[in-house]
């Protein structure tokens, strides 16, 4: 897209040499033929260093961009970021792609549906009324049990298992809103990568990134019905147990421990080797490991206890 | 069904002028050809202004039906009202209603099924596995991603977007129960609206009406796992975090926020533009607008944080 | 397999006389021709009654294993159990097995699956994109809605009513898990009953048990996105409401009621007859019948509101 076009498209002036823009990011990760943002004021610090092509800004931000970079100054950066997102979004199917490739000794239900465009590897099992998408590579010796969704872009490594129902790779919950309650939506343009020797239980939701990567690490396992949000990282080795959930932007080290319906905020930094038990509401990053935390918000777990006992005293 | 079969398979006396009944609904709504009931005693006041053409009563509250409705009189009314509701539930699927119509520009995945007597607009995209039963009707401009499933005389309105897995239209979670524990079946009879401009995330679940409509207002956000139980109305604008739950008869009004693993008890009224933290547990109608509430049983978020740092120094 | 391959496979010594072990099972129900392990010091008590015909055992166990049995000793009992449990679980689907059986009245959409070697009962319904796997067999009279997965060896039965997108019979979350942080899947060799006159919502998850069965009880109602783990049993007439969860081997007796996003921890039984609130957290194991708990950590109902009304106070 032109940034001509993108500047009419969020009526930002706009008189320098055109050029191509390809696709969006965040400020960190934006190249030159990319487009960035900044929508919250944390971020600001970040505008200088970005390598962006052009930068969504307000009047108050413009000051900050780099000088091979340019600034398209609007009023509502987040509303246009999404409006804009609608246009980088690829189609929810690649038509003239080429073929899916079938690696050898896999099996492929013929009431799947593998999208042109996608790769699958060899010995892997896609039953019936298992989706891929275009563009999604699917690894060696995996197995997608019946009604499992892969949205496109999507990878999922080897010796991998997915249970029925589970769908990887919608897109996060994302939108912009306007002062009447209006919402737009943000087109999320990341992917899913799962990595090998991951087991995910049925009828889980793993969304995909905005920008960039919503990651399952090597070695991970995921019980039933858990919400991994977008760009979330479930680190190596990890393990939730069901209706667990977790919020975007989340990372987790690796072989933590997450009981039944505990969940996490969002932009949370979770070190390794910790244990949160059942129902653990974790509202802060945690820095240490090899602990293990309970309760909502979420404390200690001896702590946890002897608040308990507390409580049980009060009573009497 | 004739009034008289309706008599004689709940085992009531009835010996009137025969007439035809076409449906059941609740007191208020029931019309002259519509059978009703009443099963709480709060309900009982809405009997003598009832419309509907025989209403299910016991001994003790058939003397408040007034003199143009015919009173059945029963010992269970709910129970009975269970028994006839599969009398009227529809089939299944309406094989001989017409080839279904699917508008111009949309694309339906021959790997979807649409059934008979459902209706779909235009530039729409129904992906593979997906499902559309008899009397839907699927508006302009949406998406249902693979393996949707949208039960009969369902509606789904324009530029709205269901992700995979999501279940509209399921019965809701009704039954009468008797004094051995045994549960029959309540039929659900009504069905599911979503407006204009909605997205829901994927592997979300939301219940039919048992009589009239579980509504999704226009411009509403579901995240994942989420659960809509049967007669709900979720405002417009309004928003919800993954794996919330709303239970039945629960009316939200516009531009509330829900947060993650939120859930609201049935019944209640919800005014417009308050926010509830994640995991808030709602008790009670709220009557006020522009507060934040937390904990469960809720309350203001404020004492909310109060009570926390009091119990993080019980322990002290 | 020979009982010598195993001996390889898990490293263990091994010069008696072979012999073909069919299957692997607990130490309970192993017969000759069965192999059975210990891993968790509380079942050390099972070994010496134990029929099986081998049993995984350390050094420090191997002096309780019964002389009609022969001791496999291994240095992670638990870690080589799962390694054997992928040899013994029966391939994704038996594509030899005789055709489908399809009961007369029944109708199977062309776009549900019925894998070879299932049978299907009388007037039973299964619809769009369904999955019924090897083995399985559905009653009379019961309907699969779109997209219902069953796992292979399933069973459910008559008059029973499963909604769209709930997956029946994935393995359960079980696996053995090294120094280094890495798990090793135990494959799941039970299955998941499901008797008669059966409701279970739209998007639940019932896992088959690791040896033995996952019950669902007659007359049970389950509503939507509802967790139940390997080996629960849930009893005849027990309801529970939607996002509720059981861990696996959990008991619960007939005629419970479990209030929406409810859970119970793993290996607890339940006496008939109780009420569980809303958000109730189960922890131990219930003797009494008749009672109604809340709360997390559970308790009493009426202690729980007691509490509430102490902390109420608390911060004026």
């Amino acid at each position: 897209m032109k940034l001509s076009e993108i500047a009419k498209v969020v009526g930002a002036e706009f008189n320098g040499d055109d050029c191509e823009i390809v696709s969006m990011n965040t400020l960190k990760d934006a190249t030159s033929n990319e487009l960035s943002f900044v929508a919250n004021p944390k971020y600001v610090k970040d505008i200088p260093n970005s390598k962006a092509g052009a930068i969504l800004v307000t009047e108050a931000t413009k000051e900050y961009v780099p000088k091979d970079s340019i600034a398209l100054v609007v009023e509502d950066t987040y509303w246009q970021m999404a409006t804009l997102s609608k246009y980088f979004a690829p189609p929810l199917e690649d038509k003239d792609a080429p073929l899916p490739i079938i690696g050898k000794g896999s099996e492929i239900s013929p009431k799947a549906e593998i999208a042109n465009g996608a790769v699958i590897g060899k010995n892997t099992t896609i039953m019936a009324g298992a989706y891929v998408g275009s563009g999604c590579v699917i690894g060696d010796n995996t197995i997608l049990y019946p009604n499992v969704v892969v949205y496109r872009d999507c990878i999922v490594g080897n010796e991998s298992i997915i249970h029925a129902g589970t769908v990887i790779g919608s897109d996060g919950f994302g939108f912009a809103s306007n002062r009447v309650g209006e919402h737009k939506k943000i087109y999320h343009i990341g992917n899913v990568v799962i990595e090998d020797d991951v087991e995910i239980g049925s009828n889980t939701s793993i969304d995909r990134a905005v920008f960039g990567t919503t990651l399952i690490a090597k070695g991970a396992r995921l019980d039933n019905l858990i919400q991994v949000a977008h760009n979330c990282v479930f680190g190596k080795g990890s393990v939730a147990a069901a209706q667990s959930g977790f919020a975007g932007s989340t990372i987790i080290g690796q072989n933590n421990v997450f009981g039944a319906q505990s969940g996490a905020a969002g932009h949370l930094e979770i070190a390794p080797f910790n244990t949160f038990a059942a129902r653990t509401g974790i509202t802060k990053s945690v820095k240490e490991s090899g602990k293990t935390f309970a309760g909502f918000p979420f404390m200690d777990h001896k702590t946890w206890l002897k608040i308990q006992g507390k409580l049980a005293r009060l009573i009497k």
